[in-house]
């Protein structure tokens, strides 16, 4: 499986160095859920007074930790926090099972550290309708207190991978009336990521003193414009969790107030790293070749905008048209028109990059064949439409549909 | 292109023997239009009263000859009417040219036959964006004049095709009131097929004296339940047409009242022609190694139902595991939870044809991965899904996502 594919030819050159945040260390374990021979569950704990958020997947089948981790989001607490996430096994469509072993992680989790179980926070991701065997996560829930250490953040990038071919981590700092302040965090996904997240899991940290409802409406905002603006195959997971998680460490005033000038700089850091960890999950797509950026413009509004982008982004005759490398454009016509929105031919506009391609509802005069294919053997293409209504915008990512993806695919499970 | 892939290992076993339809007849030419050394070109003439009745795609940017066949398919007369259709070029997206060559095209062969160029219905699929060279098709149609006749139209639907790997026929009878009347057609399409037909042309005749508000009626009504049920890729088409022409030759008193109760017996048939033809193109889809049938019951109205089985047809995950003969359920459950409607994990049931998969929220307990494996194995999957609300149901038709598919369309243009 994930060891037999070859790396993305769109991997970043190496993993970022992630900074200690201070109140958050972690942890890793070999529990052998599906894989042997590589660390597959990896907890984190978070000092008292750690401010946690979170998004989730909309899929109406979400597996049964993603319940939990909602139904405990939405409080405050004093006490600290723990997230433990296992690889291999979704824990999705397992009937009350599921649920079963959802409390029984938290409770072997609480037990060891002394948390309340509603601070426990928990993410499976892997093969749906296999039950947990969440024992071997649970025998291993000491080893994993035990070897807490705050400078682990990278170890546990890798312990959450499944068909990822790289480990996907990103930083920031931000200055917030003269403090500095540290975001870090790791995600994972390569498949099934679609519109509204998809197999996707992500951890992000920070030292911010910052309050809940502040937090979860910086998550939710930046959420819209990255993880969600992520596509490789239209697929959406049962599993998808972005979490963030606040110590409250850096010498502060917390912020407490959306309105609190120091929120726009802060989110300038956050979705920073977000976008960065979203786009890193698009050059994972599985049998990614290429990464593809879809700008769209002119929408009647940015919902419009965006409907259109990931039309384009998740057509299958887009994606193989770049795999091919062939400057199709037609093909993009074809994706705006079947997008359901508002678009009108002959206020069409279509660029590669910087070369115009079609306007006026035809090719453009000066566009090239030769031009648009020497353009298409880059690795990443940015796709460029103006629909020439009014000022929506949207921009996503994907990638291209190869050979790789079917040969990932076609034996996942089996 | 077409000429190099090999035929579908789900077509059948030969081309229908397709009756004449009196009142209309068929000619084949080769205009070069782009390929070489094959028909691309078929004009159907169609005797004066008869009626002509169509349904087209919804893209917003819909060829020019779409267009034209709108403007014209809402009124009766007593011309006579032709068809004229070409492959190779699918003369979208080509601006005021397109226009242009609808109207060189229906001048040359009102020219040639005397009919008014309102009844001259055009249709043209293949690349999407380049000019159609009509003077190539305009060039030939004196000689497709020339060579009408009413057994040609096996003929007619191998020149309509493009990535087809087969022909496509079918036909039916029925008796109304004690008389026999035929209906027969063809169809192409095997990708860019979606919800809302894609690119598929279709072209049925019969020789039922039928009134245009009727059998447009007729025409809405099966389509939803055929053509607007297959999908191979999700994509769809600027260029999606089905034309029904009724010649009135048969010895019968028109049927003029949507109520006659002739009508069903009539609609029975042209369903079941129309039924053929979809599941035909999808037998046809790019690639494809097996057919997927998906049959959603239990929803809480057709609507939902149509949308959920539409979303495990369309899913890259569901059909690449199809096509790996891998019975990874876990992938329907995800892609049930996607489909945006009201679904209940606990209330679910899949079955792969009669083999009882996951029941109550989970795996059945008589299911064994051993018979999904089996199952699998066959030509053709059909997948269940109860979603235990009401009595919403759908039936759907797909086909697995292979390499194939890859690489059909990674290398369509260049």
């Amino acid at each position: 499986m994930a060891g037999n594919i070859p790396v993305s030819p769109l991997a970043p050159e190496s993993f970022p160095d992630l900074p200690v945040i201070e109140g958050v260390t972690f942890a890793t374990a070999q529990a052998g859920v599906k894989y042997k021979g590589r660390t597959d569950v990896m907890l984190a704990l978070l000092a008292p007074g750690t401010t946690m958020t979170g998004v989730f997947t909309r899929s109406s089948t979400r597996s049964a930790n993603v319940l939990d981790c909602q139904d405990k989001i939405g409080s405050d607490s004093d006490a600290g926090a723990a997230i433990i996430v296992n690889s291999g096994n979704s824990n999705a469509f397992t009937g009350s099972a599921g649920e079963g072993s959802v409390a029984a992680i938290c409770a072997a989790v609480a037990e060891a550290t002394g948390l309340p179980a509603e601070r426990v926070f928990t993410s499976s991701t892997g093969v749906i309708g296999e039950r947990l065997p969440h024992d071997r996560i649970t025998a291993k829930v000491a080893e994993l207190v035990e070897n807490q250490d705050a400078g682990n953040m990278a170890d546990a990038a890798r312990a959450i991978m499944t068909t990822d071919t790289f480990p996907k981590g990103a930083t920031e700092t931000a200055t917030l009336d003269g403090v500095e302040v540290k975001i870090a965090g790791f995600a994972k996904g390569s498949g099934m990521i679609a519109p509204d997240m998809a197999t996707m899991l992500c951890y992000i940290f920070t030292d911010t003193a910052i309050s809940r409802e502040v937090l979860q409406q910086c998550l939710w905002l930046d959420n819209a414009s990255t993880f969600n603006c992520v596509t490789v195959d239209g697929d959406t997971s049962t599993s998808d969790t972005v979490l963030v998680a606040a110590t409250g460490k850096a010498d502060m005033e917390p912020i407490t107030d959306f309105a609190d000038p120091r929120v726009r700089v802060f989110r300038d850091a956050l979705h920073a790293v977000m976008k960065d960890l979203a786009i890193q999950i698009a050059r994972d797509g599985e049998g990614a070749t290429k990464l593809i950026e879809v700008q769209v413009t002119g929408a009647n509004a940015n919902g419009p905008a965006h409907r259109v982008a990931m039309a384009i982004a998740n057509s299958p005759l887009v994606k193989t048209a770049v795999a091919g490398e062939d400057p199709n454009w037609g093909r993009i016509v074809m994706a705006v028109g079947k997008a359901g929105e508002r678009a009108e031919r002959d206020r069409l506009t279509i660029w590669f990059g910087d070369i115009l391609v079609a306007e006026n509802g035809w090719v453009a005069p000066s566009y090239t064949e030769e031009a648009g294919a020497a353009y298409m053997k880059r690795d990443e293409i940015v796709i460029r439409v103006d629909l020439g209504l009014d000022n929506g915008t949207a921009t996503v990512w994907s990638c291209d549909l190869t050979h790789g993806y079917i040969s990932i695919n076609a034996d996942y499970r089996s």
